[in-house]
């Protein structure tokens, strides 16, 4: 550290001191744990996760495509597609020239994202591989408005979604870059030096937010180095404080080694997160309808994507259980969501359209599972009215459901969402308690939807919610 | 034609008065027109049809996209759609270097094929675009090997089709360029010249044959000229008597102005056509999973390609008058198969599993569809045992289901394919004819298909088919 | 020799067969050797070469560097170049999309051929790649128009060569193409089928002849097949007979193997030919200014290139020995001429302002070098009263210059072409014979030119040259 | 200035406050302007400069080719180039994959640059474009190991210039970048924030001294902003005191806009800067061998480019004036350097290996040129011993070389450096003065060198030179 390099930039360190006066948060955690979840993440339950970037051009194996290649530990079968189909010298940086996003049009995603039935949207500004899909200042030459597309892909996607929708616009950033010069630095210097963060981390989180003004910040990358290194606090402290969008800002859990599922608005714990039971804390599930990949890939075949149904499971589960999902789509490098995706939003669109209320701003109900039904799920209304059973599987060999949670009332209703047919008969479970719903006079194909059905279940005597707003969260 | 260059070919013009001797087939319409149709083709019923080529590189607006930018009456979209994203001096040709089939895997595709039910396949060898998939000795550097996928896509595709698979491997081939200079003279000869046919398209013709011994060759791009100008009589008698596929061998009905639709072992009349009612004459329905274009497009989403629903409908309707269907799927240029057309193949496949033996082998009824039930197309066992009735729709609010052309016998039973829950039971329709099938049995999600349901009806009095083998096809 | 593709050419090949009547030559050898030299050519004595085309991208080694890539014994040292550098898969066909010749201006290549004093100029229309430089009907996406310099570079040349300069315009063409499928089939059929001429070779040669009408084929790529495949001398009857050049074309001796050297217009016998003594027949003398290429090689050096004196010495003892001098230059594939070429080029020019007459229009002496002198070569005026001594190095240590042939009179004068010091002293030889130029009076720096000075000697004794005119060539 | 971005660089701005203690030199020009040039720049006389980076893809107008495309009043010609010849959306990042230096051998170029004479070589490490020849840490994908060459070309020609050769290295770096988004922030900000020069110019410019440890820094890109904008002299006293170079270095005049012609250890105040007198301060005539450009020019044609007679012209009036000439090739993207430009460095190297001794180590003499003879400029040993008159056009018309200055002694002695013919004859100049040269005994073509002839004559009675020591610079 004696270096000259290291004295110029000695002075930067300490800007974390400034005091921020006033304010209700202080830069540690215990202060910044304290914040309450604004209420529209909760009540929006169903987010899209879009990963776009130069991955989307070489797009093979995964958005971690550069890292399998040149990372410790090369894939094999990465080396040899690149032997095989690029010259010798190749780089990654040469393939941005190749994202060309040509056929991208904003506004027709916005179209496909309101109509999967999501309220929010989380997009890639910026992954492991540091191409900004903004013109940022800190990233020359290497953001989407030099280089390929040659636009603003943040900000146009911000705009449509904006106009055209009611969904909420955030951004996922990673914190490191696999392959930076800067952090390769502080690394090998075991993050005493902190070139990275000062010079280029920080200064674009404060970017992304004043110019995008994103209601998530989805950070990711954080593994590597303590939240200290990156100055996570002071920025955090920063965004509830000070920055355009202090009273609406959500954040998840990467913010440092150690910190994720222990602080932040929202935990993500790991990718594909779904615990199978209520948490203490809200959570998001965030899963890809590719199974294989975040970014799109060219090698997948049709096997590869979820199902409907899958999709509508791990949605119903993870509701269920208190957790938010996020779904990722992978775009294409000339930018257009492929029709498969296409497909299993509009799919999961007009399933909502029918079973809506059982997702959006319902609540955890008592039981989330039941005992005797495995196929079932359950949430409820806010206002601990309904209790709505989620059937995964329709039962093929019988007209009865029994489902074993719910203790029936003389005024017990059950209906069918999506059924024109009206009220369900339905007997008590007897010794075993719940309550069996007779299906038989449900019409073949007279469904609205062939998927997860929902029995929307009134008045039954255990109705209320176990969390009835996200304040209780803490308190699970 | 007094042109030296006139000079030099004149005597080439003469090679169709060689005399083909001892022969079966003299190169005439009236003797080509005696062959019987191999049995094989009306028995398949089901082809794929391929789209690739140069045209998938761009994967713009349809596989005519040079024609529609380079051809008369430009399409402004075309137009714009290079101005913004090209140099202004690049070449359809200069695409072909980006046709890199790099996830190709010929192994891949025939697994999708043998799933789809398909019983053969077509390719198209050669699009108007001059670019032949395999190694021509006749399009030096304008063909597969020399540019773009560095491969014999033809062969390689002919070899896991029949290693892999029962498919039947077929080849479109198409007679015209638009923009072959040798084609434009001739044209600006009107005709009377005949450079490109002797020099291109007949010696190509002859090695696709030789070289890949295609079942079924689906020649295009006739209309310009007579079949005189390419001597398309003269091959087809050399392919019926001497070719090594001439026992086998199936051929479309496009080889010259005024053919179409009159000549060829069967008809295809125009691109996806279905007359509705059943012809005097074997004929095929080509039709696309993207409603808009035979090749890939980038820009498609998801409302772009039929659903299973409507392909089904087709499929039926086609079946059930008497044609064959050919369904085309458009490659990417790195060679894969995308999920959504996989999707659709894997779905009909499942059908056909459930459903096949309404339609493989099955001839036409004496009715194809039904004057009291209009969601319903018939299909007939060569047998006469049984027929099948096919149902578009279910009805969702009766529990039976009236047909009026099968007139019951005591015999008669009726069953629902795919279902386990055994015969149904039906009445006769009474005055007005046909009988009316109990459907309340059938158990809902008990089904092995979502789509369209086949009733199979034995021992009904007018079961007899009207056609019992394709030498009748002549006589309908 | 019994496939139907042999069947439908084998008309072809009778073509040769075509009675050409009233005819001056017959399609044979013993006839058209009987043909005189247009005077134009051995007149003009300054030709340029200009070797371009696809090879031209990858500058590499030289024009030959596909087939040293890809043909037999292939180079190790072209291989590991492609592979350093290009992917795997790539071909020399995708090459041609980056011969943009952005840069081309045939005017510019006029002035520059214009100010180096050469009086023809012979471009590869075509080299043994078969990339066409113009729009050929028979090359169709394999030619200057439909991809790379999407523009007709022949016609492009000829029109400005035309129109701006006195420079007779003749073109290269390759008979043999090394990788044509249709010449490969010929040649493992040890050239018994003619394929490849049928369908290429004589087609394209009537197409350039029709529309260029070049006044010099210069003929290549014969040494694998003989003059009777590729019925070279039907072509050369009809180009001597009836062709629009008929009474002004020369070609050279390379038609077939065993031809060269003894049938043509002129003689080249090999590359970078020069006998050192007086030929019978018109020859010529064809040699390159980078040393190891005819192509344009991007990894010369300075010491590749020949310096202006050694252009000279190649240029003196060529004509004085009979020869043309076809001196060739290698544009680029953004298509400039280099400026190392330029210079030499301009270079030769400006000798050519002060010493032409001793070059133009002349004829070989009775003596062509000199005992005594070995730097000195003579030429002749036509009409016998000039003798010129092209004197290569000046002596550095001696005013007093001996030439060993000419025979003074007592009218015999001397001067130094380019000295404005009038005519200088000199003496006889006495017992030795010949002449002793005093030099003394020669002004340091006060020469026109740096290089190979050229003294007029007049009245000679022995001035009369050998031949006078162009006739007498066949009686040397 | 408010704004949260602001803040975080606040405290960077302070770091030229730190005090350095114990050294020679403090930030400011009063004491770093006190430092001596050390001996070797003076004594080396040449440098070759050299132009290389992206530019060098375009290869069009110049090196200037961004700005002349998108800066403020964009060239029309560039425009129009562009537009012809790139797609609509293509960027200048886009030229950096093309910029493949394949045929890079640093050796090489050590070779030509040992031979052209010159003492040391001055490389861009990063010109106006940003794009660093180094692995920049701050220049993440933006520099030739990321992109394009992938090789350290600063560090690669480092190496081979110094295992090589004995010239010196060095490297130029611009200061500003046009279009870098935290200079045009500050710019905007009228550089009252120092974003730019913080997180790139700074870091960087003690990156490439630690690691390569370059002789000479030769600034550029200033004129926007000051030198406390920059913090010139906080570098420059690091550099003088601290830095691994701090003995030898030597450094130009461009530190910020009025610093040019001011400070520095050796002045260029212009390019081409030749003031034709002498100065009381070091300096520096950078000039090109393409008239028109210091990046190469696939364009230039052979009438661009200095015939080695205007470059001679160039370097000796430089001398004889107190200047360093610093001589620019561009080399092409591939990596060579042009056969013209080498053949122009040869034939000085040539020139230099017999005139040498007037110009390495020389001094400027009492007198730089002559009023007799204006073809005539001087230098003079160090010693005092010789003066010598370089003359740049050999007179036709006489055999006497008149000069005025030399005031001639019993034991002067004229002698022609590179003529085997010993001392020449010569004459006082009578009245007028001077000397007479007698040149008739010059052999014509006996010389060495073609061109610029040096005359030593010792002994003169005013042989002592203006200055004998680089010290008494100041005091000119």
């Amino acid at each position: 550290m004696c270096s000259s390099t290291a004295r110029i930039f000695s002075a930067v360190i300490f800007y974390s001191l400034i005091i921020f006066t006033n304010q209700k948060y202080t830069p540690d955690w215990d202060s910044l744990d304290k914040r309450s979840l604004p209420s529209w993440y909760d009540e929006s339950k169903i987010g899209i996760f879009i990963h776009w970037g130069v991955f989307s051009v070489p797009s093979f194996r995964s958005e971690w495509m550069w890292y399998s290649w040149k990372g410790d530990n090369p894939n094999p079968e990465t080396v040899a597609f690149m032997e095989k189909n690029y010259p010798s010298d190749w780089t990654y940086a040469d393939f941005a020239e190749q994202f060309r996003a040509e056929f991208f049009d904003p506004y027709e995603w916005a179209d496909i994202l309101a109509a999967s039935g999501a309220k929010y949207v989380v997009l890639t500004s910026k992954h492991h591989e540091g191409f900004t899909l903004w013109p940022s200042k800190y990233s020359f030459n290497w953001n989407a408005m030099d280089v390929g597309p040659k636009r603003d892909l943040v900000g146009d996607l911000a705009d449509a979604i904006r106009n055209r929708t009611n969904i909420t616009f955030g951004l996922y950033h990673s914190l490191y870059e696999w392959f930076h010069p800067l952090f390769l630095e502080d690394k090998k210097n075991e993050f005493k030096t902190r070139y990275f963060p000062t010079m280029k981390t920080i200064p674009e989180l404060y970017e992304i937010v004043e110019k995008y003004k994103p209601a998530v910040i989805w950070s990711d990358g954080d593994w590597d180095a303590q939240d200290t290194y990156w100055n996570s606090t002071g920025f955090l402290a920063w965004l509830y404080n000070e920055s355009p969008v202090k009273d609406i800002v959500v954040v998840n859990d990467r913010w440092g080694s150690g910190v994720m599922c222990k602080h932040g608005d929202f935990y993500t714990c790991s990718d594909h997160y779904n615990p199978g039971h209520l948490l203490s804390h809200k959570w998001e599930n965030c899963f890809t309808i590719d199974k294989n990949s975040w970014g799109f890939r060219r090698s997948a075949t049709f096997s590869d994507y979820i199902s409907i149904e899958e999709l509508l499971k791990e949605l119903v589960t993870t509701i269920s259980t208190g957790g938010n999902v996020l779904i990722n789509v992978g775009p294409t490098a000339y930018g257009k969501i492929a029709p498969i995706f296409e497909e299993r939003l509009r799919q999961m669109g007009s399933w909502l359209k029918v079973n809506g209320e059982a997702i959006y701003s319902s609540v955890p109900w008592k039981y989330q599972n039941d005992t005797i039904n495995s196929n079932v799920w359950y949430t409820a209304s806010k206002d601990g009215q309904s209790v709505y059973a989620c059937l995964l599987v329709w039962p093929n060999s019988t007209s009865e459901i029994s489902l074993g949670a719910p203790v029936s009332s003389a005024s017990t209703t059950v209906s069918l969402l999506g059924s024109s047919g009206g009220p369900l008969k339905w007997r008590s479970g007897g010794a075993s308690g719940g309550i069996v719903i007779d299906v038989s006079s449900v019409k073949i194909y007279s469904l609205a939807s062939d998927w997860t059905w929902v029995f929307k279940i009134q008045n039954v005597r255990n109705s209320k919610p176990t969390v009835v707003n996200e304040e209780d969260y803490e308190n699970y």
